[in-house]
C-alpha cells in the first residue's frame, strides 16, 4: 500500500474543510498518476488510524471523491478509484512543483500573462487627516438622511421581482427624467429622458463612449496637459492621441484648427476631440466663448465628435456658469458626459452621457456585456431627492460652502505663501492649480507634508513627457475653513 | 433692425426656461453669422414687445448672453455682439439644417457612427404575469428585511469622508474576507482575500478577464451551443471562436485535445477556453469527471487559461455539488468566476473572480477606467449577511424550495407534455433545458404562450447556425408550485 501518511498533507488551521482537502488530494494523486485508474483504496478505519484523523472524515472524502467522480464504490469490496480514468495519461509531475503543495495555483498563472503598463495611473483618493486633495467634495455635506430615508422607501416596496430584478440598462426612469429637466433647466439642453444613459461615474461615460466611437488608429485630439482618466480610456481602443497646447483660455482651437488641416492632408481625419471647456482638467480654465464656437464650426467642417466632460458644472462662482458646448451644438457634434460623484458623494456612482438616442442605445448595448445595468436602489434614490428639491437644496448649500472655502484658500495662499506659489483664482470647480517655484522638488515636498500628517499630491503625473510643470491641485472643497488653515500652515512649515 | 419675431422660436411649454432659449438662438444667429460681431442688438423694452415676452426675461437672456460671452454690454449705449467674434467665418448653413430646429442635436449624430450588431443580443428579464424564464432566483425568498437592515446601518456610520467616498476597486474589505471563507469552506479552493475581486455580477469578471488576457486573432474555444453574454465578450475582443460539441457529459474533451493539436501545427495555440463544467449554459449537463481532468491536463500541456463560469453553484440537487476545475487546479491554469446575482436578487449587482493576485491586480486597474468600483453599501450589506449567517441560511431555504420546484415541474413536463418535449431532469440549477418536437415552430409557440399571459423565450438564438435544436430553457425557480401548474397548463393549451 502507498504510504498515504506522507503523501497526504492536511492543514488543520485552513479554512477548506478537512474532508475536502483530503478527497482533493487524492484527487491529485489519481492525476498524478500516484493512483492508479482501478487501484483500491485502503479502508476508511485503516485510512483514519494512518493519517491520525476521525473515520467520519475519510468517508466523507471518499463520499466527496465519489461525488466528483475521482472514486467509485463497489459494493462489498471497498473504496476504488474510478476506472473511467483508464484512458488518462498521467501528467508528469514538474520537479519545481510538487503536487502536495496545495496553495500554488493562486500565486502564479499558468497561462502566459503580461501586466498592461499603460492602465496604471494615480490613485487619487480622500485622506483621514488633513488634505489638499484633488478636488473632492466634502461628504459631511451630503444629504445622507434623505438618502437614507429614499433608500427605505425602495426596499419597504411591493413587488420585490419588480424591484429587484433586471432593471433598464440605461437606468432608473425617475432619474432619467428627472435629470433630464435637471440639465434642461441649468445647462440649457435640450435633451429628453432617451437622450440619457445613466452611468457609474463620469469615467463610465467616457469608457463608453471610447469603446464605441472609436477604431485603433483613430486620431484623437486632447489638451497638453488632460485628464488621465480620459488618455487611458482613448489609448485603451488603440486611439492615437495628438495633444494641442492649453493656455489660460482653455484649448487652443487655431492650433487644433491647423491639426485638422494636417490631418486632412495626410487622409487621417481627426475622429474625436476631448474637451473640458467649464474647468479644464488639471489647470481649472475656462475655454473663451470664442474659441467654443470655432470648435463647434470645426467639428462640423471636420466630421469629429466632441466629447465634451463637465463633471464639476454645478460648481461655478461666479453669477453664471458658462453654458456647456452642448447647449450650442446644432448639429449633434457633442457627446456630453457629466457626473454626480463630485455633487454628492463618491461612493454614490452616478453620471450620464447626453447624446442622440442612436449613440445612447449603442452605448447601453457595450454595457449590457460590461455590468448589465446600474444599481436600481441608488437611481431610484437620487432621482426621489431631484423629485423632493432635497437634492438642488444640497446644491446650493455646497456651492456656497465652497464659495467662502475657495476665497479663504486663495487668501491664505496668497498671504501666506506668496513668494513661493502662483496660482489663478479658479471661477469654479473645487480646487486650484498651484504651481510652485521651480527650485522646490514638489515630490521632495508632498513627502514631507505627508511626514507633518498633511496629505497632497505631488502633481508630478501631470507633468507632460519632457516638461516640468512643478504644478499640483490643491482641493479645498472638502476641508473647513479651519482645516484649510492648518493644511496651509504646514505647507508653509514643510516649505520653509 | 432684423425681424427678430420670425428669427426667434420660443416654445413655452418647454422645461428649458425661456431666457436660456432666447440666450441661445441669440448665440445662434451669431454663429450663423446673422448677427454680426459688435452689432447693437434692440434695447430690451424693444425686443419684449417684439416677441411679446417679459421684459426681465430679456434682460436675463441678455445676461446669460454676456455671461456665455456671446454678448457685451456698452455702459449707457445698450448690448452688442461681443467684438472677440470678429475673426469668426460665419458657418454656411445648409439648407436641410435651419438654425431655428432647435431639437435637431439630440435627433441624429453628427459624426460618423455605426451601431456594432455583435452586440445585439436578446434581451432576458423578469416578467410580471406568469413565466418560464431563462433561469432565475424567486426574489420572493430573498432576505429583503435582513438587507435593509445592513444598509441602514452603513447609512448610520460616523465618519462619511471614509464610508462614500472612493473605496477600494477590488471590493468591501468584509465581502472579500467573507466570500473567501465561503468558497473555501463550499467549493474546495485555497484562496485568500487578495485572490478576490469583487465585480457586478459574473458578466463583469467576463468582460475583465476577456479583456485583460486575450488580444486581437486570439483563439478562444467555447462549447456548442453556449452563453452569448460570453461569446460576445470574446468577439469584443477581437478573439477567435473555435466551438466544440457538447453532449451530455459537457464539453467533448477529445474534440478539444484534437484541437488543441491542430492549432499547434498552424501556430495559433488556443488561448484559453471557456467553460461551464457545472452547469452548462443552455443545456445543464454536468462536465464528467475524467472530462475535467483532462481538461486541465490539456490546459497544462498546452499553456491556455481556463475562464470557468461557474454562475449558479450555489443550487445544485444531488447530495453534493461537484467542486468546481478550481478546486482541482494546481498550476494557476483556471480564471474562475462566480455570482451572486442568481443567488440573491439580479439587482444586487455582485459578482466575483477568484484569480492569482497578479491577474487581480490587472484586472482591477482595468475596472479602474471604466466604473472605478463598486457599490461600498451593497458590498458591505452582502458581506454582513455572510457574517451573520443570514446568507448561508437563504441559500439552504431557497435550495430546498428550488428543489421541490425542480422536482414538480419536471413531474407535470413529464404527465402533461411527455408527448411533445423531451428533457433530462437538471442535477442542478433553476430551469429545464426541455426540447420540442420538430413539428413545433419555436417563435410561433412563444407568442401564442404570451398571448395567454405566459412569458417564454422561444429559444431559437440559441441555434447554432444552420441548426435547429428547438429546445429552450424553463426556468423553474421563480415560480410556486401554483404557478408552475398554471404555466405548464397554458403551455399544454397552445400545443394542442
Amino acid at each position: 500500500m502507498l504510504p498515504f501518511k506522507s503523501l497526504v498533507q492536511i492543514d488543520k488551521a485552513s479554512t477548506t474543510p478537512v474532508f475536502v482537502q483530503l478527497s482533493n488530494q487524492l484527487g491529485q494523486l489519481i492525476r498524478a498518476g500516484t493512483l492508479a485508474p482501478g487501484q483500491r483504496l485502503p479502508g476508511t478505519r485503516q485510512l483514519a488510524d494512518w493519517l491520525q484523523l476521525n473515520r467520519q472524515t475519510i468517508v466523507a472524502a471518499y463520499e466527496e471523491g465519489m461525488a466528483q467522480g475521482w472514486l467509485e464504490s463497489r459494493s462489498g469490496s471497498g473504496t476504488y478509484v474510478a476506472t473511467h480514468f483508464t484512458d488518462l495519461k498521467p501528467l508528469p509531475l514538474l520537479p519545481n512543483q510538487p503536487v502536495a503543495v496545495a496553495d500554488s495555483s493562486l500565486d502564479r498563472p499558468g497561462y502566459s500573462f503580461e501586466t498592461n503598463l499603460l492602465l496604471v495611473r494615480p490613485l487619487l483618493t480622500y485622506s483621514a487627516g488633513l488634505h489638499l486633495d484633488d478636488g473632492f467634495p466634502d461628504i459631511r455635506l451630503a444629504p445622507m438622511e434623505e438618502l437614507g430615508r429614499a433608500y427605505r422607501s425602495y426596499f419597504r416596496w411591493g413587488n420585490p421581482q419588480q424591484h429587484f430584478g433586471y432593471a433598464d440598462t440605461k437606468g432608473h426612469p425617475l432619474l432619467r427624467e428627472q435629470l433630464s429637466n435637471y440639465l434642461n433647466e441649468t445647462r440649457g439642453l435640450r435633451t429628453k429622458p432617451d437622450n440619457i444613459l445613466i452611468t457609474r461615474g463620469s469615467i463610465m461615460g467616457l469608457h463608453l463612449t471610447c469603446q464605441t466611437l472609436l477604431q485603433a488608429g483613430d486620431v484623437v485630439v486632447t489638451g497638453e496637459t488632460t485628464w488621465f482618466g480620459a488618455t487611458i480610456n482613448i489609448r485603451k481602443t488603440g486611439g492615437a492621441i495628438q495633444t494641442v497646447p492649453v493656455d489660460q483660455h482653455g484649448m487652443d482651437v487655431d492650433a487644433l484648427a491647423d491639426l485638422c488641416q494636417k490631418q486632412q492632408s495626410v487622409a487621417r481625419p481627426i475622429r474625436m476631440v476631448f474637451v473640458t471647456p467649464h474647468h479644464h482638467y488639471p489647470t481649472t480654465v475656462t475655454l473663451r466663448a470664442d474659441r467654443r464656437v470655432r470648435l463647434l464650426q470645426l467639428a462640423e467642417q471636420y466630421g469629429f465628435a466632441i466629447l465634451e466632460d463637465d463633471y464639476d458644472y454645478d460648481f461655478h462662482y461666479l453669477s453664471r456658469p458658462i453654458l456647456p458646448l452642448a447647449s450650442a451644438d446644432q448639429r449633434g457634434m457633442v457627446v456630453y458626459v457629466g457626473s454626480l460623484t463630485k455633487s454628492v458623494a463618491p461612493a454614490f456612482r452616478i453620471g450620464y452621457v447626453v447624446a442622440p438616442t442612436a449613440l445612447i442605445d449603442a452605448l447601453a448595448q457595450l454595457r449590457r456585456i460590461i455590468d448589465r445595468q446600474g444599481d436600481p436602489m441608488l437611481e431610484f434614490a437620487i432621482g426621489q431627492l431631484f423629485k423632493t428639491g432635497d437634492l438642488k437644496r444640497h446644491f446650493r448649500k455646497s456651492l456656497r460652502a465652497y464659495h467662502t472655502r475657495r476665497d479663504h484658500f486663495c487668501d491664505l495662499l496668497s498671504t501666506e505663501l506668496k513668494d513661493v506659489v502662483q496660482f489663478t483664482k479658479p471661477d469654479g470647480g473645487m480646487a486650484v492649480w498651484t504651481t510652485f517655484d521651480s527650485s522646490i522638488d514638489m515630490d521632495a515636498l508632498a513627502l514631507r507634508a505627508s511626514r507633518q500628517g498633511l496629505s497632497m499630491a505631488s502633481g508630478t503625473f501631470h507633468n507632460p513627457p519632457g516638461q516640468q510643470l512643478n504644478g499640483t491641485r490643491l482641493g479645498f472643497a472638502s476641508s473647513t475653513d479651519d482645516e484649510l488653515e492648518q493644511s496651509v500652515a504646514v505647507l508653509k512649515k514643510v516649505l520653509e
